[in-house]
């Protein structure tokens, strides 16, 4: 028996929860185990580890500072949450996971795919996942989002060019294996995305019985 | 103008910070500029992340979390701290730096020198220090003067194998580069460890002013 890996990624903004814990409804309608969790965090220690990395600072964090702590925080998150789970047969749901590194750390930090790719073999070995869902947004609609909740972290204060660069990665991640990327148009109407998530479902569910 | 970046190593206990002063003590008196500093730590940022590796916790901490934790500590404390004082010329006395990574989360916590050698390289390309200073003592030496100085953190809290391992592991590494290391015996007295400083202080100066 060995479970499903479903990532979710996108923008703040995006309704990645919402959508994540409709997801989860659905699947579990049809008798499915399924494990809701996010990154950065996941583990009490990873989400310290989170707090470090999204709480504003006076002093500047290397990139290659914020790229380590990422990867730490997948590290603890694999070894005590995700491959359990996935051993245990479970659908994990993860809010964000190694396209939002690749998206933020590379598209927005300048960081080489090269360098992320390093890391993701050290830390992953050959696990990636199953499925991505990246909700696509257009950028003022996120920051708006954003900014309506209140005071921003440490990546939501960046500028309008570092969130170029992370949706251009997404898209372009999304476009080279289209067999494990799904892109949903987030800027629809919440029932519309979830009329996606709903045609989706039948290749899920098919999938955690194969 | 390149300092001289030379780094203090061996357990708890073996009177590496009172030597550290004395070396800068010393180094200054001859006119030399001198930075102390301690890993994992040495920025704010970096001492954050000293805090999560050093504070004992119920949850198990993955090795690769810890390596990856002590990297990113080291990566910050590169670019804030290190490299800049070694750029400017200062004599750089760092209280642990990568040797230690070998020690504990290789030799103490059974990681492959390849997976270290692998994240070394990666955090600090070619730079290494100039000069290692063990400071090595019998375990049990070391052992009853952390307990000595109270509550015992997430590392003096292992077992006499894994002390037993770090020690063995930076004798390995010190009798592989003799160029690069000195042993000193800290189970002598205080004066006569300083003693051997104060003989290696001729070397020192000249590599400084050369």
């Amino acid at each position: 028996m060995s479970g499903l890996f479903i990532t979710l990624e996108g923008p703040e903004g995006a309704g990645k929860s919402t959508n994540r814990d409709y997801l989860a409804e659905r699947l579990r309608e049809q008798g499915i185990d399924v494990l809701l969790t996010r990154e950065p965090g996941g583990t009490p220690l990873a989400e310290r580890i989170r707090e470090l990395l999204l709480t504003p600072s006076s002093e500047v964090m290397a990139a290659d500072t914020e790229l380590l702590l990422v990867f730490a925080a997948r590290a603890q998150h694999l070894a005590e949450v995700i491959r359990p789970a996935l051993a245990r047969g479970s659908v994990v749901l993860c809010d964000r996971f190694t396209d939002a590194t690749y998206a933020y750390q590379g598209g927005g930090r300048g960081l080489s795919t090269a360098r992320i790719e390093q890391l993701e073999s050290f830390v992953q070995g050959s696990l990636r996942p199953d499925l991505t869902l990246v909700f696509d947004l257009p950028i003022e609609v996120g920051l708006a989002r954003a900014a309506a909740r209140g005071r921003l972290d440490r990546f939501e204060q960046e500028g309008r060019s570092f969130f170029d660069a992370v949706r251009k990665t997404y898209l372009e991640r999304a476009a080279l294996a289209p067999q494990r990327y799904r892109i949903l148009d987030a800027g629809q109407s919440l029932a519309a995305v979830q009329a996606s998530l709903d045609a989706l479902l039948p290749e899920l569910v098919g999938r955690c019985r194969g």
